[in-house]
């Protein structure tokens, strides 16, 4: 008869280190919220008390509200099917496509073949060229396409970088804290060390230098060979941007402390207060200022078409770019990365439009200004109703939204509700949102998936989700939450 | 000034198991006859004493020769672009989309939402469906879609499989020799143990239960704790069909020894000889015949939209099944997979199309059939002529073509010739292959980046480059190589 004792593998004989990964992102609350938004697939009668699921937990603009950009769609359109060049009049008087999209198309596909062959492994030699004169305008510094590596999105950019970098257990990488947990998972499954520093709440969750040395001698006094710094800038889940200060701070210490720079920018526009300086505009000007002292640094710079107002996730596009490495580490790169082919080549077409969108005077660009602007400007308003919401709520502070997709509110419970917590084997975080899942159909994150300093809590949520019924609806939650363990 | 001692990572210093990895379709050769193209790019000046290159090193038809098929095309582009659907007699009264092209595009789009979108990290359910719904009808037993796992193609889901079985160094898989690279490369990457088992030249390349048994006692006796047996039918780089009797051995050893069979079945529409008889079907059979015998027998089986006659591989689409899986195992194969969010969307939509494709009596049928055939056939022809210019070289012996898209056939070279490569530090066969590549611009995977018997020399070239002039180039080189190194 079938039994478990059969099977080779359990759960006690897997690889020890994926069992001990962590990714809360995608974790249990976001499982049940799939079993809700089945159950009301088959009518209103699945006896739950709200009549949608909203997915506040994961930044996946185009799932909720967001429109793709149209030129980028449209280009999109004919790199899967190029037999429609053959037919540029009706595709620019019966369906609206301009001249330059058609003129994208074409030359993208010179350059690619076709979509659906493989691309070489660290990406299409002009996209990377196209990518290398975008970082050019952005920084006012040069960029080499040979440094550039497209990717399936940044998160496989990231895997690839840890996964060079990490040469053991005692191999360790500083991790801001909260953090987007696709670093400590990827630290878990790779059996390295993450070294946590925790970001400043009190200045809108900046950089704190003190923190980080502190965190790093710890590390170093228990035998971590600390190898490379995260900054998550503008930050997720904290939404700030790092002032030219902290940038400096930071690559000073990693120049004294030979750590390489890993710098997740893919949030670079989603910016509502200050502004995004990326960390290779500041090292290039550090390296001009002060010669010979900087060029050692070596720093990795990731972006995506994920987030920003293109949004793309769907599509796993992304890059990053090399600053300094040591050529034989980067024909490791290389190879690594040629162990899974290439990124998928239409999201590196994707990638290509993104930094290279319509300009003043080409036909696409007004509606591309405008269908940008407008995603912009929601994203604010979103961000400031739920502000503005959890502003009202009894014992939530949060700070006012900077940027990237997310708000991420402390919040203070009553011993009550942590008691109740206990009792379920969870943390209070958990269990605060998994109360908010069941009463109002709105899945957000625990604070715990990030880390957070000890005896704070916090949740959250993205501001994508479009209409203010479901802000009233985590207000009235609160309430009664808050009631029932005072 | 800047100096190589001042970084912090180095050749020596990095990943040691990354450093290890070897994945020659991608390496040296094929590095330099990028160059080589690049330099034609430049005009026929370039000195070189051939006017194209010819990637016969990796299965990428839509690369060489290979036309996408119309009416996958045509859905992906609706998908990209939905406001097409607003045009639907612009479609089809101008563009030639037939209403079945429209039909599925909404299907998708209903399923999908957004293409930009992610989806659940498993893939989209009702994809998942469409997926257990082919393996019904390929198999005659049913499937389920919480057992199939969307993936960033095949080599994704390897890596993923590979990752949760392998616990340490320790952990051992069966890997046939000669293999596709990506299997050494993977378990060199997570540093646990490739346990070799030598495929039967003699018999067309098939499974010999001795070899294997031989390959595990030894391991065993070694100490290594092997958890999985590799087998890859049809045969890459040999594209050897298994027999029926082939593949119950295997299942039948698997049980006896409480072993993993993981299935890479990509080449399963590329069969020439024989037919293809899937693992799963095998041992739902065997399951059935012998009630309660084979229950515990752990199988997951790969595809992907890469070969076939569909030959994406660009689009990056694959789906791997679990039979017999522990479910919290499957917990932690779903955690693993939503690290990295889920597969491209787009190539999701790819492989429900592949294994849905238009049904006769459907308007797309007839067009979607004769491209069909037409790659099958011309497939099949360009192995007949390449198998032929084989067996007029001295030296050189091949199997005649089975499927897959590769020859590998043996040669035998002057001990002159063995003398020259070790002047170079080169293996005999990646000696030839270079000097191939630099003499008619073909560049070809030496049999070392595979694997093959000690004291054997092969080379694997894909018969995907359209034409025949390559090929005499190739009997002609060889001609003048032997006559050089008699």
């Amino acid at each position: 008869m079938a039994s478990n004792s059969g099977r080779r593998l359990n759960i006690d004989n897997i690889n020890p280190h994926v069992r001990a990964a962590k990714y809360a992102v995608r974790g249990e609350l976001a499982v049940k919220s799939e079993e809700y938004r089945a159950a009301l697939l088959n009518g209103p009668a699945a006896g739950l008390p709200f009549k949608e699921v909203i997915s506040a937990n994961i930044g996946n603009p185009q799932q909720l509200d967001q429109k793709p950009i149209t030129f980028f769609r449209q280009v999109l359109s004919i790199l899967e099917n190029p037999a429609l060049l053959e037919k540029a009049d009706v595709l620019v008087n019966h369906l609206g496509y301009k001249p330059d999209v058609l003129e994208r198309a074409k030359r993208l596909l010179a350059q690619v073949g076709s979509v659906g062959a493989y691309s070489a492994s660290n990406g299409v030699p002009a996209i990377r060229q196209s990518i290398a004169e975008f970082l050019e305008r952005r920084d006012g510094f040069p960029a080499n396409q040979a440094d550039i590596y497209l990717s399936a999105g940044a998160s496989s950019g990231v895997n690839t970088l840890l996964h060079v970098i990490c040469a053991g257990e005692k191999s360790g990488i500083l991790v801001p804290i909260p953090q987007y947990p696709l670093y400590t998972a990827s630290l878990s499954v790779l059996n390295a060390a993450c070294v946590p520093y925790y970001l400043d709440e009190s200045k809108n969750w900046g950089t704190d230098l003190g923190t980080i040395k502190e965190a790093y001698e710890k590390a170093k006094a228990e035998g971590v060979d600390v190898r490379a710094i995260v900054i998550i800038n503008p930050g997720n889940p904290t939404g700030a941007s790092l002032s030219e200060e902290d940038i400096r701070a930071v690559i000073d210490f990693a120049r004294q402390q030979r750590l390489v720079v890993l710098a997740d920018e893919v949030y670079q526009t989603n910016v509502f207060i200050g502004e995004f300086i990326s960390f290779k505009r500041m090292l290039r000007q550090m390296q001009k200022e002060k010669p010979g002292v900087y060029d050692d640094v070596e720093l990795a710079s990731l972006h995506s078409v994920s987030k920003g107002m293109v949004g793309e996730c769907g599509h796993r596009g992304g890059y990053f770019e090399l600053v300094g490495f040591d050529p034989q580490v980067q024909a490791e790169i290389y190879k690594f990365v040629s162990i899974m082919l290439c990124a998928p080549v239409i999201g590196q077409c994707l990638v290509e439009l993104m930094v290279n969108p319509p300009r003043p005077g080409e036909p696409s660009y007004e509606l591309y200004q405008q269908e940008y602007d407008a995603i912009f400007n929601g994203l604010r308003e979103r961000a400031t109703a739920l502000h503005k919401a959890f502003e009202q709520m009894e014992g939530v502070e949060c700070g006012v939204p900077q940027g990237s997709m997310y708000l991420f509110p402390t919040i203070k419970l009553p011993p009550k509700a942590a008691e109740a917590a206990a009792a379920e084997g969870r943390t209070p975080d958990e269990f605060y949102c998994m109360r908010l899942l069941e009463a109002t159909g709105v899945c957000v994150v625990p604070g715990s998936g990030f880390g957070q300093k000890e005896g704070t809590l916090h949740f959250r949520t993205t501001f994508l989700a479009p209409g203010t019924e479901w802000v009233g609806s985590i207000v009235k939650f609160h309430k009664e939450f808050m009631d029932k363990y005072r």
